[in-house]
């Protein structure tokens, strides 16, 4: 039996979320005691916790992610370690990845993590300079992840990575955790989304298998 | 490169929903027009569509879902072909199957997704019997999964079936769909949910991977 990693934080309305957004609320709309079984009502905004994105995140007329084929959300997959680093620049990238060479994923490991639930998570993080991200998107990659809140500075009002890599059909998977348990070599990677009809994002529970 | 094959039904606010349930509501709170970036809020009650459940959906104080490791969705599955029976029972299961010899996950096809979208999904649908979800709770199941609304009949008020898998620690997955694309042989399987905090339940996007 392989290992399984589990990637993704918990959902839950006392989660740190990105400035401005709401938390999640559930709500109990049936009861055991009253209607013999429970069910809840779940709210949240598409970009919360662990999260996938796709193209008409940023780009108007661009491609949502149920237009993809569930094939895009899984594959191989590296994790680049980038501990302690403020730009993740082209160089971090093995020399030997090219056209005929290359994973279906690229995950970030940056460290971040640690700061999960405190201020400091959506201070001055680590992002993925212009560099890297046009080297990216020149490679046949299904996506990249990273365990931070996002892949441009919290006050960027373009988003140049985000433009580069979506335009580029490549999706993006933010707030990973748990990346420093993940091997050297190459593993199985899963990030599929929840099926919502013209969704430009969803909550996702992403995994590896070992 | 293996086939996947997605077993889930889109979520969408113009769905079939269990009768007295909310459809999901999709409303965008920032748009790229006036912020740049498009983001949405998605608010959906926990059995809609593709979903899976745990104990705590019936049972007081029962298993949630993100109790369990991630290893209890995923793993092996065979699917069993109930097609135009009533009862689903366990002289259907195959004879070979035994505490030693029982892959992770038993998929009923019932063909019943032809329905999906008119009245008649909610009436009269096929059920397992007791007999058979005691046989399949002996078994070292995680799950098993259905292409129906419920494994119990609409108008169960004590949800027997529900209530034998669940006290026996298998999850339940409903609303599947495309049983039919998959093959006689055992293939890999993933129902992994959201990770929601105290979850009942949650919609899921199911897979094969062949």
């Amino acid at each position: 039996m392989p290992a399984i990693i589990d990637l993704s934080y918990n959902i839950d309305p006392a989660m740190p979320v990105y400035p401005g957004s709401d938390e999640p609320t559930i709500e109990i709309v049936s009861s055991i005691e009253q209607d013999g079984y429970k069910e809840t009502r779940i709210s949240v905004w598409s970009h919360i916790g662990t999260h996938i994105e796709s193209q008409s995140h940023i780009i108007k007329e661009g491609k949502t992610l149920d237009q993809f084929n569930i094939d895009q959300f899984i594959g191989s997959a590296i994790v680049i370690s980038c501990n302690n680093l403020q730009y993740i620049e082209a160089d971090l990238l093995p020399e030997s990845l090219n056209k005929q060479k290359c994973p279906d994923f690229i995950l970030f490991y940056t460290g971040w993590d640690k700061y999960w639930g405190t201020k400091r998570y959506f201070d001055n993080y680590p992002v993925l300079t212009l560099g890297v991200s046009k080297l990216l998107s020149s490679l046949p990659l299904k996506g990249i992840g990273i365990d931070t809140i996002s892949v441009d500075p919290i006050d960027s009002k373009e988003y140049p990575v985000h433009k580069i890599l979506l335009n580029n059909d490549k999706v993006i998977i933010e707030n990973l955790c748990n990346l420093d348990k993940l091997p050297r070599s190459e593993f199985s990677f899963s990030c599929v989304p929840l099926k919502i009809s013209n969704s430009e994002a969803s909550p996702v529970r992403a995994y590896a298998i070992i």
